[in-house]
């Protein structure tokens, strides 16, 4: 089959590689439908993930149809149309015990695109696919079902969940990338009183109202002056990091009002200052997590159901085989307005057609 | 009356003061029966916390005998044994509403010994008496109960409850004076399988162990392998800062397990570094605070019932006009061995006699 | 001035009384601008709560200006426009501290046209104003905000928050006066999957679909049935109980899936039957309550905002001397159509002016 | 192998049956060391619960050895010793994710002698083993380990984790048998300031006193004024229903106070009267559940360590093959004292050597 394997920093190829194979009972194989492109995805292709070695298949988040399962499984069977989630779990170390998969002792976690082969390729082997891979109802375009393999469940259960946003708080996202968005999303399905968006980039702050929020600042226009004003200077209820700098972090610390909640989401290659002469005294809350995909089952609903949008994620649409130009376009969101890039097999990968005009 | 009166960094005295008199309806003038003196106040003459300006008389912790009431007072009245709380309630704005006490925008918050007049004196006028003051029941000695100001309920709101110890779980104290030893002490209300205590000081560790700690280690020897040793690689389930000082946030935050709590108590005057880099994926939930005393009312009940040690902690007791020599005592404590320090008033004071080998 | 006095069962009259005066230094004198009836007052009109005694003057919910205020009122002052809550709280009690107002032992919780004096007049004293009354801004009309003085918070804290409505949720709301619509309302402040509304009439049922009902089921149609098809026979997460009868608390039994939460906000006049040898093995979680109204301000907020429908659940307006035909009009809500019916004082009451065709 | 077999209500026998075997690649067959008998077993005997039926083998608490595994197994292997939790749990439905155990909907929760063959024998298959049995360190004795398949954690988690036991509550456990004695023991990590046991026998009353009760109450002497008297009137923080009788129950919802709750563990055959006329002002939550038995590793782990009593609950000792006599000396609890009765296999099944004395 054809994957895109990582070479090195800096290096990957889209190219031939051994068809994956059941390896564990619990193991599914699946053929990958339609894919996507995460922004970690591109720090490993810069080499910031040293987990991840050379001949590794990259990606991890997918749709697709189960072709073959191991003797254990018992959930799913060939033939059903899945969502391959980011995080995999064994389901019977103490973290998974806990929901919380993100954590997973057993072999499980982030490992798909990590420690082992991942998504962006034809084919791919989930371990634990009974825990790992949730069925999905015909009428969810594959395109936008393929967005709660990671940014979805991430976004609600490390920002709007770990956040605590409640019905009538003020709540700030720093970044509005496709992982700050689907916090936008997200955190209004607990009703906030005002969203508020901090970016760089004027598109993706367009995108931030599109999606709900009620305001926005540009990150070099005095954001902390417009939460402070909007709050009667108390600052914020619940400030979302998504974007994964120190500056970012401690923008967040500096906005978030006493008895607030600062939830990082952001991907951090750096440590941050934490102003505790001026925190300690606060009661604040600061939370940080990967996340465990135990929402995921809720969201897929809710997406099914029409109250959580897609497509207007999707800005770029892509045959799998176009998987090198995907990440060309991907990597230069700034000049090509990227926010979630998808690719799909062919046809008949979907029961749903998708009309020419979204693509 | 006499008082500590603040004039400057380093100058304290003990001296004569116009008595303190009732200047709103909801005030009262309490005797000074017993007070003590809090690491803050240290930081204070220090000259460390700018807002206390040459003129203040120091302290926020006491326990005390009503002398008078203003019109609005309805709980309490002239006669009255009550506790003086560190924190003291408008009961109207929006964190009063919420019992968040600590952060009263009405005129409350920490202000005695602050913004106002404190307790080391021979009277003290408290604001919004009705919901800063407790009474207490005749039986509970007055030395005893001034715990109940300030570190009892500091430890147990910023330290226990905000890192939510639950029955089974390892916690690690780091700092075993006054603060930490207070924390391993209202930890075990909640039955953790382990409290582990670090500090500098032999004798601290020796009173940690007391205290109810079932391991401790010198903060020099290697405390974060003993808390490895101890959880299997994993880490502690709550880790209590209580010293105030970055490395030791930081080697809180290097202790605690994926999933864990980090519980600030510690006063910070510098900036901390939070290794984001290695916390982003870890699940963890980093909280500070300054203390509400809405368990107050909890704790008064299980200290009279004998449910919390109290004389335990009280190494030094003097006459209340000792107070230079008391400052002297607690200010050296790595040589005086000194815990908590008790002045009190001429007696009658205090309905219990305390016999002298506790003294 | 005029007031709706109660002579006992079956008796009213909007007559002369004497005007309110100030006995305590924590009232206020408020003029009533617009007021409203609850069920409740139905129910002591008939002579169902012994507590209301003849002489009393009914109404626990009003929007009006304070014309005069006790010396230890902090908050509001002669000529602020404002919202009595149909709960007043001491704020200095166990439960006041808990903000548990309803439960209030100082002297509040429901007193208003209960055990005091209350709001179907031209005058009211309100005590301890407070934590009783909370301000208004100028552009949310009286006869939307005077719904913020019971049914919003009381559907939103004994029914949503009691019920732990949750994005994703199924929703069963069972009666759909103005106490179910309104948490139908609120519920979907928590974006549930789906809301169903059971009640006896076809308008009310039309009205829960106006007010976001997803699907309606008439009480004699087989309402457990639907419930079972929506949720593929495993029941709901959350039904609340708006109706007050032994027959609907026990429908709401039956219809909770395992795991699932029952809220009653329904006043009920009899026992029911609890069919624990069904419900033991069911985790279940039942609640009762009485409004506390710390849920007003952010409701405010939200109404102000236009988030919560106002307008749409008042069906009929009268002014303030028509009361007795407002009665009329109300206790015939299956003829009339009545959900909520306000009456107003002469202008100039309020800053915004009505458009006639809501009226 | 011998096994205790149903054969119709009142009628049981110790007898030959053929060995179980593995059927499912998830089932582990473990050779019983140590086994009790559950009240719940006695309703079985006598006919109470209709899903059991003639031929099956009871019992569904035990520890045992791993003599084999089926190749789905990963966590356990043969020659492991066990603890065979009263819950078994496939691991992957809905409520197993939530772990939610006790409602599993994938051929779990609980089958073990109520749908599948049970414990009381010398050999058992267990299904979804992974998730069904927990390893025993060695120095924890089999007879009181067998107390973690069911009473600690029923007591724990639908008592005291429903009842939200907080440091500092009233606590009023009614029915002073196995299950409520366990109730008192395991409330106490959570440091009630008193708990009340409430029970018809005097000796009952008195293993409730050596197990931690501060005050007991013959059911029959007014333990509700009891109750008022200790509360200030005001009626207990947090009931526990220990009993499965209605009286029980009506009794339980009169002696909370406003905003408490109780909890549900009795195992009910017959409904009861809701005085939802007193109750739906009252703010009153009630419980009800069947254990999950998520808390059993820590409660495992606190027991090894000492934290919670084992033997004091085990009031007589058999071998395994006095299997009848067990149940003979077990139902007639009110003339022979019996809490809990232990059947042992033959040695060596256990470690550790059980001193004569506490036979």
């Amino acid at each position: 089959m054809r994957a895109l394997v990582f070479h090195g920093p800096g290096r990957t190829s889209w190219q031939d590689v051994p068809d994956p194979a059941i390896k564990d009972a619990a193991d599914a194989i699946v053929r990958v439908d339609a894919v996507t492109i995460c922004g970690t995805d591109l720090h490993i292709v810069k080499g910031d993930v040293p987990e991840v070695t050379p001949g590794r298949v990259l990606g991890h988040e997918a749709v697709g149809t189960v072709v073959e399962t191991g003797g254990d499984v018992r959930t799913v069977r060939p033939g059903d149309r899945v969502l391959i989630s980011c995080i995999s779990a064994c389901g019977r170390c103490r973290f998974c015990r806990e929901a919380r998969y993100g954590q997973c002792r057993g072999g499980g976690g982030w490992v798909l695109g990590h420690t082992i082969d991942g998504t962006q390729a034809e084919y791919v082997r989930v371990p634990f696919a009974d825990l790992s891979v949730h069925p999905l109802p015909s009428a969810l375009p594959s395109h936008e079902a393929v967005l709660l393999a990671d940014i979805f469940p991430t976004s609600y259960e490390v920002g709007v969940l770990n956040g605590r946003v409640r019905p009538g708080d003020t709540v700030v996202v720093v970044g509005a990338g496709p992982i700050g968005l689907a916090a936008i999303a997200t955190a209004s399905l607990y009703s906030p009183y005002r969203t508020i968006a901090v970016d760089l980039a004027a598109s993706r702050l367009a995108a931030a109202r599109d999606l709900g929020a009620d305001a926005t600042a540009g990150a070099r226009e005095e954001p902390e002056k417009l939460v402070e004003d909007l709050t009667d200077g108390l600052g914020a209820d619940v400030v979302i990091e998504a974007v994964g700098v120190p500056e970012a972090f401690e923008m967040c610390t500096r906005m978030v009002r006493p008895g607030g909640r600062v939830a990082n989401i952001g991907v951090h290659g750096k440590p941050a200052t934490l102003h505790l002469e001026d925190l300690w005294i606060k009661d604040v809350t600061l939370t940080t997590g990967l996340v465990d995909t135990r929402s995921t089952p809720m969201l897929l609903r809710m997406m099914a159901a029409g109250r959580l949008p897609g497509a207007a994620m999707v800005t770029h649409r892509f045959a799998l085989d176009a998987m090198e130009e995907a990440y060309h376009v991907f990597s230069r969101a700034g000049e090509t307005g990227a926010l979630k890039v998808v690719l799909a097999g062919p046809p008949p990968h979907d029961a749903v057609a998708v009309p020419p005009q979204e693509q």
